[in-house]
């Protein structure tokens, strides 16, 4: 059944690159209103492809910035699963612009990779899915699945309308389970399915002390200097052994099974020694670095700041010192308990002679998990093996994609990341590319899977 | 003996305000180039003073800055001891000028004080004591003392120059001890014999992790967080009870006796909360906020840094984190010594997955202390009694002065800091001013003294 399918790809894959080079060509960098039209252009590129593919109901949902494209298909049959596919046609503003050693919008392949603002996060990605089911149109006449297609125009600065729209329009986007290509693999050619996401949620602690800098020698030993009182609070927080020291911070988190243990041991590692210059690594007592930064929470400070920065020497007492503060939560973590708890303990450990104040970050999100054994995670691996030839690693990311949280919350639903990135697509960086290894596997990969899906 | 001195001062009283104007009229701002000739000006009408009072050997002394103003008399008599006067004529910018009530290079008086930069800080008290030398001249035909005039230009900006000829013109200062007008009184009009200053000496710690800032997704849990390996590191050297935590820290520090406890005791409190809005004071645990502001040592991290200090949220792992350090000492300690005890600490407890870089301040100053009950003291204090009607008050203070610290070291003779400032003068503040009271009975003290030493 895939046969047919697969040599439509084959027989089109100089026109779908010529197509998708359109597609990257558009400006479409959300967080700059200089684009607005360009983001507009690229959402009406999206409009017209899924037209000529046959969707129904194909629209934009506007929304207070830019526009949510949504479309129907729903002629896969009463016995086909519905599935919700969400993407994203937006992408990350291109500076400093004189890295990239080609226009970011003149795609080019160097190398066996296409070089383009958003070739990989995630017009590319978005653009193969609807390659797919434009295949299967021309040569079934059909699509294996129903689907309702979500491609929002605002994921690289915060998706805060999509949050709304998937609250308000709940009927829009009732699906049997969701799918997701806005990730990748841990290697090139390594078929990799991300089964959990970390959750992710954050304060910022200031530390208020007099309400001036005050002069060291006048005041040193009278005034409590702010910064030692921030640092004592954040010292009891975690210890050197990276354990988290905030009480019931890791209350309801499921112990790692030796069975997940043993997946995260076949992930192929990054040397992090050699690809960030550390003296060595660090993780919490008990658990290696991998299975820390996929599967144990986290808790960073992301930068400090108080008193003198400049050359040389000023001698005060600041007035304040302030700790930005964001966790990343697992499975069993509530985000506004852990900020509460964080809060609880902060105000615990404030030493005299100081205020504390702790802000609590407002997007943040639960930790995502799908049983690696679920029938439609088992059906994606079996389909990577088939396309790249290579048995399927399964990992857990300490990275957050908020929408995943969500897509859960409100629907309930599986959520299947079927990401075909590597850790070498410079992702919001210059240079963005995307391997075409990846393009044709990868749609191979999606035409094994909807077939699968469909039986 | 004292009575016709006091008179002629009194008699030209407003000559003297004059004069005193002019000098302050000069924009002598050391640390900015475009005042250099201003600066020369300066130093000028010093020199023109000088000679007019009848000091011999009258010169500028060339610098690799700022000229230094040099100047002897030598006619009190073989058994007159040989005071050493030090002073400095430069002064702080004016920034923010819009601030200033009034033009700062135009001194006018108002509610019984003289505004001007430099009134207090430290040409209208060095202006003090050339006047007074000019009365016993005018009215004695000689002084009670012999001097050695040395008043730089670089107070400012650090008395770098001064540290090179002090050391390397030993022979021009030479004297029986020193007396230094560029300090001030606990409270307006109260006598207040400044017998202690802290030593000084600093480093700066930086914390380094990766070469660059990682995503903390993707490295939380694998790389050591240098903002928490600096929390640590700083936390390891004072507790909350204020105690420096550093061993070796407070090795050769004197115990506070019961009797300097008790001269403490006596010194007008300031209201440390009412001043700069702390919500209490906090000292090292076993002293009072004023015996550790004067008397004991302290560790102050005047400034940290590192990561992301902007608006809302960036989840890294930053490269480094620093913080400025900076220690005020007492008799006994060594400021190098110091340095080394606190870069074996950090080395100690640095965290692994980091490592650790300390630089270390180069301008440090042991502390000054002198005997309360030094004669040359005790005559200071019954002048101060004679002239202002009212007991005097022995104080250590918390800030340093590097130039007695230098002449202490290099000369090895007692140091009588006579200032007459007072806490509202708003030194180094748009606004600066001088009370006349203080112009007055600072005079008068000066007349006592000076006899008094001769006696």
């Amino acid at each position: 059944m895939s046969e047919k399918v697969l040599q439509y790809l084959k027989d089109n894959r100089e026109r779908n690159l010529k197509k998708l080079n359109e597609f990257l060509s558009i400006p479409s960098v959300s967080t700059d209103s200089v684009h607005k039209t360009h983001v507009e252009e690229a959402a009406a590129f999206l409009i017209s492809y899924l037209n000529d593919i046959g969707f129904s109901n194909v629209e934009t949902v506007e929304t207070d910035g830019h526009p949510l494209v949504y479309a129907v298909y729903d002629q896969a049959g009463e016995d086909a699963p519905t599935v919700l596919f969400y993407g994203h046609y937006d992408v990350q503003p291109v500076d400093p612009i004189e890295q990239w050693e080609s226009d970011p919008f003149q795609p080019v392949v160097r190398d066996g990779r296409l070089f383009a603002r958003g070739s990989s996060d995630d017009k590319g990605q978005v653009f193969m899915q609807l390659a797919v089911f434009e295949a299967f149109m021309k040569t079934e006449g059909k699509l294996p699945v129903n689907v309702k297609v979500c491609i929002e125009g605002e994921e690289e600065i915060g998706s805060e309308n999509l949050y709304t729209i998937l609250h308000d329009k709940k009927e829009l986007f009732a699906a049997d389970f969701a799918v997701i290509s806005d990730s990748g693999m841990v290697a090139k050619n390594q078929p990799t399915i991300l089964y959990g996401l970390k959750g992710f949620t954050g304060i910022e602690l200031i530390v208020h002390g007099p309400d001036h800098d005050l002069h060291s020698g006048m005041y040193g030993g009278a005034a409590k200097n702010p910064i030692m009182a921030l640092s004592h609070i954040l010292a009891s927080m975690k210890n050197n052994e990276e354990v988290i020291t905030v009480e019931g911070f890791y209350d309801g988190v499921e112990p790692l099974s030796a069975e997940e243990r043993e997946l995260i041991k076949q992930v192929p590692g990054e040397d992090y020694v050699q690809s960030t210059g550390i003296p060595e690594t660090v993780s919490e007592k008990g658990y290696t670095a991998k299975e820390h930064t996929m599967a144990r929470p986290t808790f960073e400070v992301n930068g400090i700041y108080g008193g003198y920065q400049g050359e040389g020497t000023k001698t005060i007492i600041p007035a304040s010192a302030t700790a930005k503060i964001t966790c990343r939560l697992v499975p069993g973590q509530d985000p506004e308990t852990i900020q509460d708890l964080l809060e609880s303990h902060i105000k615990k450990v404030s030493p005299a002679g100081v205020t504390v104040e702790v802000k609590k970050e407002k997007l943040s999100a639960k930790a995502y998990k799908v049983e690696p054994n679920h029938p439609l995670i088992k059906k994606a691996a079996e389909s990577y093996t088939q396309a790249f030839g290579k048995e399927t690693v399964y990992v857990r990311m300490g990275g957050s994609i908020p929408v995943v949280e969500w897509i859960e919350a409100i629907y309930q639903i599986p959520i299947v990341l079927l990401g075909f990135g590597t850790p070498d697509d410079r992702l919001h960086s210059p240079n963005e590319s995307f391997p075409l290894d990846s393009f044709d596997k990868g749609m191979e990969t999606l035409v094994y899977y909807w077939n699968a899906v469909h039986a």
